[in-house]
């Protein structure tokens, strides 16, 4: 089991901050962390290697995705997802919630669970509360979250409601689930409510009234404006418990990080900063800028002076924009470490204000060199 | 200039091995080598570092691919092409002429040079055996070669005649214009000849009386039964200089380089490796592989036990086909790494053979492992 050391750090009025280590058996997280997203069993474009220099101490994958390939017989042949890739720092898997709710085909939610058809060969498929946390344990992820059913933006009162009532029915299921199976690994609850605040209180409170080791916020960052994705945040966060770690799914620009932090969130993903390196969006301080841009065509300085990144510290903007224009994969690459570079440097930049007491000034030096 | 030192090794009267080192501006080339193939100012799917790391002492740039994109103006200002893309050992760029051949839209030949249209954009170029050689010293390759006339398979004796004609006509050219240009890095002259065994002794004698600081055959690996590119190479190596580097163009397969440094090749370039490794397709002392076969699926071991490559060292078969089942990018790098490894491997073997007198007993056990 997981164990969530709150470390000590000066207070600050305005911000609900919280600094940490989640102590697991493949290691330390240092909280607030950013976790780049590993879909289907490597970070996109980059390796173990890249993703170690990056500073990444966790990484996510998607059990929708691994499931349906290589598929469970092959990743339990193999010992479980650390060993099949070769990842030796701690991992989170989603349960396939949000996957069956914006990739599958035809899902079809009820009672039981969800019934889907493969995104890659259209076969038919079946996913129970209990079935979630059984291929996660395979997976052998040391954060597992539960089957959740996420809404879309926008959606009825109703509709939220019914899917907040089917999370909560299913967070049961499986907590239950994988209690008596004793699994040593941590399976954490989701909050669902979709954009109404009074839902989000009502699922943070049935949520939390189960012993999960951590909880998560999820149904967010699916196409609402956001400032009802913080209001969201704002209601739902205080409402978790101190002494668990709490997780924000799916979210997002590194603004969103800076918020949700100061809102007392621990734990992000997004394919942000992995997706944008692709398509030649790279963050600075400054903003994020696209490296096809003519006006990089005979720059000899690197993305970001200040950034230690492998990239930044080898190769101009002339040669990435050449890279990139030229669809030469070593573009993808060096894309991806400089952004994924960005957003983990950026936490432990934000890690490293709250021990000190400065996150407020830190928020205010990160707005004021974005406005530049 | 270069300064090529022959080794001493014993000698197998069976084959006409060679010992070397090329010594260049940025470092030493031990002979027999192999270069990867770095068309547009990377190596696809790989670092400087997998390169260093896969034992690469030189790399190839392409000057159409360079010429047209990024384009002299960028390059030029970037200072050469080293600079531009970080590469500090030995770097070796064509002339265009093979790719005029193979790649350009409406190249057409008259005795001046050749005029073509950009297979990027249709922009309409001319390149004549000065600017080829200009332009290759803009890029700053520490070994370029002359503007040759290539011919397909099949060509008739007249056609073959007529660029063999052409070739030696641009090779004094472009020799006259770097002379002029007392440019410190080093021209090679091209022999051509297509399948014409008095062809090719014609071309080697016109193009070895003039004083290039290196040689190499063209116009190989174009289509032709590997018989005729080994009755050819047969005929015209022992005619080019005993104290000069000999390259020969686009080979090959594994077994092309073997038989080749037997007939005294030094040199050989070939996008093989790095290409078949993004089609699934690895090398091994048994053969090639195809890496999305199913035998693989549950497969723990590494492409090749006795492989001491990165992805050798970390990966099995089963999450090597997985990530290229599922075109993942790192697919694409993991399986380049091996190849070229692959590729470099043999070579140091050859040369260790050589300086041992065992190139002969290396030859067999090579033949024997493959028909496992």
């Amino acid at each position: 089991m997981l164990r969530f050391e709150r470390l000590p750090a000066p207070e600050e009025p305005e911000f609900r901050t919280r600094l940490g280590v989640i102590h697991t058996e493949h290691g330390k997280i240092p909280t607030p962390i950013f976790m780049p997203v590993g879909t289907v069993g490597s970070v996109k474009a980059v390796s173990r290697e890249d993703l170690y220099d990056c500073g990444a101490s966790i990484i996510l994958g998607n059990t929708y995705h691994l499931y349906l390939r290589p598929g469970m017989e092959v990743i339990g042949h193999m010992g479980g997802l650390h060993k099949f890739i070769q990842w030796d720092r701690p991992m989170l898997t989603d349960s396939g919630g949000f996957q069956f709710f914006s990739l599958a085909k035809l899902a079809k939610f009820n009672e039981e669970g969800v019934s889907f058809q493969s995104h890659i060969d259209g076969s038919r498929h079946f996913f129970s509360p209990e079935k979630a946390v059984d291929i996660q344990m395979m997976l052998g992820a040391d954060i597992m979250m539960s089957l959740d059913w996420c809404v879309g933006y926008p959606a009825t009162e109703q509709q939220t409601m019914t899917a907040l009532e089917r999370t909560t029915q299913w967070a049961k299921r499986g907590l239950d689930h994988w209690k008596e199976k004793e699994h040593p690994n941590n399976l954490f609850g989701i909050v669902q409510g979709g954009v109404f605040s009074h839902l989000r209180k009502l699922s943070a409170q049935q949520i939390t009234s189960m012993d999960f080791p951590g909880f998560a916020l999820g149904g967010l960052s699916v196409g609402e404006p956001a400032e009802r994705m913080y209001e969201m945040a704002d209601v739902a966060l205080p409402l978790l418990p101190q002494d668990k770690p709490r997780y924000i799914m799916g979210v997002g620009t590194p603004a969103n990080l800076v918020e949700l932090v100061g809102m007392g969130c621990d734990m992000f993903d997004c394919v942000m900063p992995s997706r944008n390196a692709r398509n030649g969006q790279l963050f600075t301080p400054r903003g994020t800028i696209n490296i096809a841009n003519a006006r990089f065509r005979l720059e000899k300085g690197p993305i970001d002076e200040a950034c230690s990144c492998y990239t930044c510290q080898n190769y101009s903007l002339s040669y990435l924009r050449h890279l990139y224009k030229s669809r030469e994969l070593l573009s993808y690459r060096l894309n991806t470490i400089h952004n994924l570079h960005y957003y983990l440097n950026l936490m432990a930049k934000i890690r490293e204000a709250i021990s000190l007491g400065q996150f407020g000034a830190f928020r205010r030096m990160f707005y004021d060199a974005l406005e530049q």
